[in-house]
């Protein structure tokens, strides 16, 4: 059994990247999100283990410490990170893990696995991605300038990223990203023990 | 229009190269095989610009001359080789340019086109080639353990690859190929003009 491998897939928000997942997770079995741990309070409908795994100040703090954590940030007091028992569980099971996470924390997880895989999601354009924000009418006009101007700082870190997929249609981006994780499970870097095998 | 880009997919005789990548072919309309070009006669039924272009030993050798064939060998007292042309076509017209093609040409392509990308197709196992080899029926037992020979040999080069497939399943290693081919094009270094319109 080949190992799973690791994807992190990054995106402004507005950019589809939660619907893009959520596709893609139902079109395949070898593959799963490595649930992030968060100190937040759970909002209504939110399930311990599959949203998040909520925890407290303390254990958060405390698996910091023991290096359980393999990146994490704090943001509006709250802690979000990502647990190293998440993802081996996943690899173990010799699927993939895909970690949905930010730019800052991507470029994290590329130092501890230089053999990690990222993605960006693109929205079609910038003129798109305000459209998509306003269109939502959940936000304030300052909080769309906020988001739009965020975009542009993390639209700076996909320089560093492996791929780069425009949401434009959905169904598009879901067979881009599942083709990004076909096609790397073949790269040769990966495979020396079945090149091994023919020597 | 995002050009077309370089595929080279090399594999020992016995491998199913050829019905992987006529399968593929009927499943997209955005690659296509650069012909090669031959000074042998004409095959029964083969057709000039289809299978092979054909070509006298002078027109080649002049070709040759003219830095118009990218590489070539000699086998059996002829030249069989890739004319530019072929390649810049296909290109030209946004369509990625499959080259079928043996180790050593792959990799005077990939000194020439260092963005060329490398796609080696492996058998299950030493014994399924031997197997298929044998079951074809057309070959003497002499000829099978050349071939099995050579197999070896050009085995050794899957190493300087960008990809491996192994074709176990035909269906599988026709869809492996094809996301291969649709996740190169989402490679960051493939994509810096598309990066240079969001800054």
């Amino acid at each position: 059994m080949q190992k799973g491998s690791l994807f992190v897939v990054s995106a402004p928000a507005g950019c589809g990247k939660d619907t893009i997942l959520n596709e893609l997770l139902k079109k395949t079995d070898k593959a799963g999100y490595a649930v992030s741990a968060t100190t937040r309070a759970p909002r209504e409908g939110e399930v311990n283990g599959v949203h998040y795994h909520f925890l407290t100040r303390e254990e958060f703090e405390r698996r910091i410490a023991e290096k359980e954590v393999l990146e994490y940030t704090e943001y509006c007091g709250n802690y979000y990170g990502t647990l190293r028992k998440s993802v081996n569980d996943l690899l173990n099971e010799g699927k993939d893990a895909i970690l949905k996470i930010e730019v800052e924390g991507a470029m994290n997880i590329k130092k501890l696995f230089p053999e990690a895989c990222l993605v960006f999601i693109l929205p079609p354009s910038w003129e798109v991605l305000e459209k998509r924000l306003r269109d939502r009418g959940t936000e304030t006009e300052d909080k769309i300038v906020e988001r739009t101007k965020q975009a542009h700082n993390e639209v700076k870190f996909a320089k560093n990223y492996d791929y780069l997929i425009v949401n434009d249609e959905l169904e598009n981006a879901v067979s881009d990203l599942l083709a990004v994780m076909r096609a790397e499970k073949l790269r040769r870097a990966r495979n020396d023990e079945l090149l091994a095998q023919f020597n």
